[in-house]
């Protein structure tokens, strides 16, 4: 029996914001934390090469840098496509073929962030580059796909989208270390 | 340049928290609100005959039901080691040797999580076991582990860890669909 919603009240908002729920369940009343998150997307750039172009940034909460798949937010009016050629376009300036490949959620014990996850080919440099969230200082890392699955084995990429990204591309393509 | 943290403020506390940094980055003041969020594990469990044992519960956050490694927050006073193995207990009934593989991030770019990922094998049922958290409501589901790797590609499992959980243990194991 799924559980059943009683009360939800939001204790705080900004741009991510939390609610607590109540809930009736194996007949008891529990109380959960969610963490409201907007949906985003994740992009697997792969040029004709097998390189998958990934990029490394500084971030905030772990208090390092992580080599990660292109990937952010998705903006009001946009489609998750449009925000994944958006982000290609931001953070590595390439254009490209958009394939759908999954959706997964982040960390669905306390948050709703569902991301939706896409392959580009068919990589073009795009001519009319879009200025960077100002939050973000990136570093473009273009490697083999053979290399990128040893870095997410030996704990070189230790972001979990971007492992399980990396992991299923090169099962798509068949590729062997 | 890795940003410079001027100020941090705690703005919700509960089981989960928020505080907000101020940092300092390309010539600009920043805000970012980061989650507080205690470090976890995840086990992959994985029997003599290749069959993965995983958990299925509902998800309050994204209100559907979803298909997991077993996992869990480390408890204060706990290892990683020590969790992975309670987590085992409580959430499948099994114990077994547990062998580190590596650690991740589940959303880097707001959320301090870090979750160690085991991999368990020699399993063996407890006698001694552990009520579930309160809040848990889990069917074991056992599966080969090619079917749980076709589950990861097709969609039918959608929690970003597992997949990459799965994909990760496939690979080391050598698993061909």
């Amino acid at each position: 029996m799924p559980p059943k919603l009683v009360a939800s009240k939001k204790v705080y908002q900004g741009k991510i914001s939390i609610r607590v729920d109540d809930y009736f369940l194996n007949n008891r009343m529990l109380r959960a934390e969610v963490i409201q998150h907007s949906d985003s997307v994740g992009v697997i750039p792969v040029d004709d090469k097998e390189n998958v172009i990934l990029v490394e940034q500084f971030r905030f909460a772990p208090k390092k840098s992580l080599i990660e798949i292109p990937a952010g937010t998705i903006e009001e009016n946009e489609t998750p496509v449009e925000a994944a050629l958006r982000e290609m376009n931001q953070e590595i300036g390439f254009k490209g073929k958009i394939t759908p490949l999954l959706h997964w959620y982040l960390a669905p014990g306390y948050d709703t962030e569902k991301m939706y996850i896409f392959l580009a080919t068919d990589l073009k440099m795009v001519r009319d580059r879009l200025p960077m969230d100002e939050d973000e200082t990136i570093q473009v890392r273009k490697m083999k796909l053979k290399t990128a699955v040893f870095a997410c084995m030996n704990g070189q990429i230790s972001d979990c989208k971007t492992i399980a990204a990396i992991l299923l591309v090169a099962r798509l393509n068949d590729v062997h270390q």
